[in-house]
């Protein structure tokens, strides 16, 4: 058996979240029946961690199993020519035995968009959140500092899932602003459920002046889920890159590298 | 009763069309739905023409007779809490009795947007068309030429409307590029059943060098539709403005011009 893993793009807001349930399309299904027409049986595919409905991935990562002469880029076509659109096999190659997209993760980047407008946007309510008011971005700014190292994050995170610990460590944290777009590029070494929404919920409190910019250092103290601000919605969402120790996925970036007309990422 | 315009912004990913039809969310009738909620009966939305399913409007124009003492901007503002999220009422004004949406027309302005990359791209299938190949944008834009003036368009439209004439006039044709987007932007006193579509799809086969740079001129002669290129998809269109003989809606334009990330029109 021949281990591959894949580098794969997806517009969250067609699929119930990556993944697989009985009745709904989701990303890690739709890319399992991309694999059984090409090579005639049906195998797991395994993603590095799950997104929710309407969270994006701009380079999500899977592995998974395969008994097929196929050249990698044989593979990566086929799958491309049976997948729906919305989803992207970007790069695919055939790894060590050992590799796990999930346990073999030692880190995470997204990033999270949002579209400040005193006027609604008919266009891509989809792929970024929409803020009417405008927001002390100052005040965001120096709160976000806060999350940097290593902390205790049940405050800012969801329950429904029951890690070992909720201790993780923030390890960079970028802002970008083009025009009316603001977004925040986060990377750790993992997140908890729902932990980057519940951030930027927070965040964009701060910046609405309904939380105090001291409030992100008080919830990581307290641990209070009530004092943090809200579950932001999953359309500004994107999974940008997923680490590993070892080098993945050598060579120059094959496409389009682009969320839809936000950043370059 | 009042006579009160609109400029309205919507995204046709998420509609069957600009026209009322039973058993499918039109914009009409999400817009004749918003003013019963707020001011307790229905009226007729009469827009400047219809605009098929997964065709986008950024300044879609529409007029509506109305019984009510709200001021203008109370309406508006009324109408957008109302709306579903993909449209967006821009402006809105009382004019005059004789205003008519459609029959007041002059001229209208529609952009076709696409997409050439290699790779396909995972996001905004919705928002342009998406061409693999290289095309040979010197051929099309000197095809394109041969569409100003005044030509019979019988061979560049759909059946399925029964005008009471085929004759129309291109009154302007200006190209766009940027990155990897392509697109037209096209005037014309009025517009055939799908004849952007079609003007798109025999220019982007001409591009693709399958179909000679002599075509366009040659289908306006003959009227052959068969000797044109195929209808475009509807992601890549929008209509982008109706011209009338008086000045409408004054004052600066309020709010997110472009089409999602794609061209500031």
């Amino acid at each position: 058996m021949r281990n591959v893993r894949l580098q794969i793009a997806y517009d969250g807001s067609r699929f119930y979240g990556w993944q697989r349930q009985d009745g709904f399309v989701s990303v890690q299904e739709s890319l399992e029946d991309a694999f059984a027409c090409l090579i005639g049986e049906r195998v797991s595919v395994q993603g590095s961690g799950r997104t929710d409905t309407g969270v994006h991935a701009l380079r999500q990562v899977a592995n998974v199993h395969v008994q097929t002469a196929l050249t990698d880029d044989r593979l990566r076509h086929g799958l491309n020519a049976h997948l729906p659109e919305s989803v992207v096999v970007r790069r695919l190659e055939t790894c060590a035995d050992a590799f796990h997209a999930r346990f073999s993760a030692i880190g995470k980047r997204y990033v999270y968009v949002a579209t400040t407008t005193r006027f609604k946007p008919a266009f891509g309510s989809q792929y970024t959140t929409w803020e009417r008011s405008a927001l002390d971005f100052d005040a965001m700014r120096s709160a976000a500092r806060d999350l940097l190292g290593t902390h205790d994050f049940r405050g800012l995170c969801s329950t429904g899932s029951k890690p070992t610990t909720t201790i993780r460590t923030i390890r960079g944290l970028r802002w970008l602003a083009r025009r009316e777009r603001l977004a925040f590029v986060i990377e750790a070494d993992g997140f908890l459920y729902n932990m980057v929404r519940a951030i930027a919920g927070t965040l964009f409190d701060i910046g609405r002046g309904r939380l105090a910019t001291s409030c992100i250092r008080d919830v990581l103290e307290s641990g209070d889920r009530g004092a943090a601000g809200p579950t932001a919605p999953p359309a500004g969402l994107y999974l940008l890159r997923v680490r590993y120790a070892e080098p993945t996925f050598a060579g120059p970036d094959p496409g389009p590298k682009g969320s839809p007309g936000v950043f370059q990422l």
